[in-house]
């Protein structure tokens, strides 16, 4: 049976982002089955995250959509501290991604470029440590790499 | 026997949150026994959770209101770590559901309307999810749903 | 041998909340033998309720006292999320009663009144789940209770 | 051979408070042997006492210093969940004292004096918690007791 | 085989904290294979800590660098309390170092600064810790030790 890889994303965000990292993973670890689910919002990610690792999966890429209220900042502690929870009793590998709407209040294009960036250069981070181990990202070590924006460098 | 869901609300909430709940699932989950239990606030929720669902529970919907005081912030960040947690530990499906008191202040009328509506969609989620499985939102990725508001769309 | 509840309370606070939680359990629950210990201050709760409840109470009250600085409130967050994780690990019910220093400032007739009514209602809640079971508060649920306070009441 | 208490404090502290501690300590709990240790700040904290709680020791008092910074604050946090958290894993009594910098700011002398102090009260509380059982501060409950500071006193 | 020591940082790091701590580490632990691997973010640190401690290493030091957004300071809180969860978890040391993007704002070069001094100090620490245990730093206690400024000093 191929290894699998799980993609987890939500009905609240505003930009398909499974379907982005779908592609990616597709790409990049033909060697693995994507399984992909859906769950409604951030705080779903981490239990939909366990259940999907407990079923066989090697790694997880959760998408995450933070909104703008306090509600959704308060959230997002809980679902970080969550999914690393996962990570910690599973041992597996996830990657824990989250676009943050008032990243470009007021500019829906933008916050979208973002999105798909951050989405995208994820899925290859995921791809690149699965394929290559947990070495693979160390010739980028204090490089500023961003995701959704340019990369901020290293610092002179 | 039938497999069960639980519905835990909360005293403290100004709306019964726990009926319309039940409500939706009775429709929609005739194969199910639906347990309902009511806890004083919301960081009775976890706890609760985790005893239905070791009691045999399948999944749970937890329906909880969040007061305007700090210390309610505070207790509803310890709450969704507790939520998140006990679906971590118990590998079981929980959505965790709450009407933040500041979200139509000085408008009761708005208020209700919120509670209903967020309450309704989500046991449609919970109930989708349990017929249908994990990947039963797929199809509504990145559509920004809202429940308790118009939903925001796909960002074009 | 009777079956015991554990209450728990502080030397910060300033009203003695476990004498009034006790006079209302062994009202209450005659069948029980109510243990009580105290505590300095509200980081030290979850831990002794987890003593107590290893040592074979079958619930407990925590009567936590909060006080105005950064501080406490940070604590007061560290607290929460450790008494649900109690409940979470011991699968028996805590309830979680504090009182917030800033709640009447300046009043201290009226702090000692909210502190009063909140635990005794709370301990009647306590009784009542155990006397009668998790569906006990069902008839008020969603009813706006409060405890300190005046009812908020149902909305209409 | 005889039990063991841990005292463990920081090299970011600007007052010796493990050696207030290990001088109370000898002095109360004659019967036990006090091992200490020093970690460089907060957040090792809570790793430490769960090793000295491993390796035999029966209770903990730890002695941290909390920095004027937001990230200070947001370790104390950190820093306080996981000291509640062995507690609850280890089932042993840990006396969690902290001293924040802004407690007394351009005042060290005063600050020194909240050191001195509640190091040396809560140094107490453990050995009287040793000695006598966790009934032993119960007829403290509700006196509004401080460490660093005046008592607030019970509230009329 | 010989004993192993885990250094963790990220591509998101400006500066390249790993190469400092590996450098310290090697030359202050020759009896020690150093394990050096580098994740995306903060909020990986904890998740790869745990699996390198899980595959034999005896301690690690994880280097995290912390943006300026809100949203990084609430993953702060989630990374501080994942790497405390591991330790405890693990019972194996782990030295937590970060740098905050806000300690010099607008000052790349004090910034940079400040990361080496903080690796550097911090790895010392660790290796001081491995080789002479856990009492190697009580002669350092309360003196007020900073790592990436001056020490403030033990107040008088």
């Amino acid at each position: 049976m191929k290894k699998c890889v799980a993609v987890i994303d939500t009905t609240f965000a505003r930009v398909d982002m499974g379907d982005i990292a779908v592609k990616v993973l597709k790409r990049r670890l033909p060697g693995y089955s994507i399984r992909r689910i859906t769950v409604p919002g951030i705080k779903d990610l981490p239990g939909a995250a366990k259940r999907m690792l407990d079923q066989g999966c090697e790694a997880a890429i959760t998408l995450g959509w933070v909104g703008m209220r306090e509600a959704d900042k308060l959230s997002y502690i809980a679902m970080s501290v969550g999914l690393i929870m996962v990570e910690i009793f599973t041992g597996k590998l996830i990657l824990d991604v989250t676009v943050h709407e008032d990243e470009a209040p007021g500019d829906p294009k933008k916050l979208k470029e973002i999105a798909v960036d951050r989405v995208e250069k994820h899925a290859e981070n995921l791809a690149l440590l699965l394929r290559e181990g947990p070495e693979a990202l160390v010739k980028y070590a204090g490089k500023g790499l961003r995701q959704g924006y340019e990369h901020a460098g290293e610092l002179k």
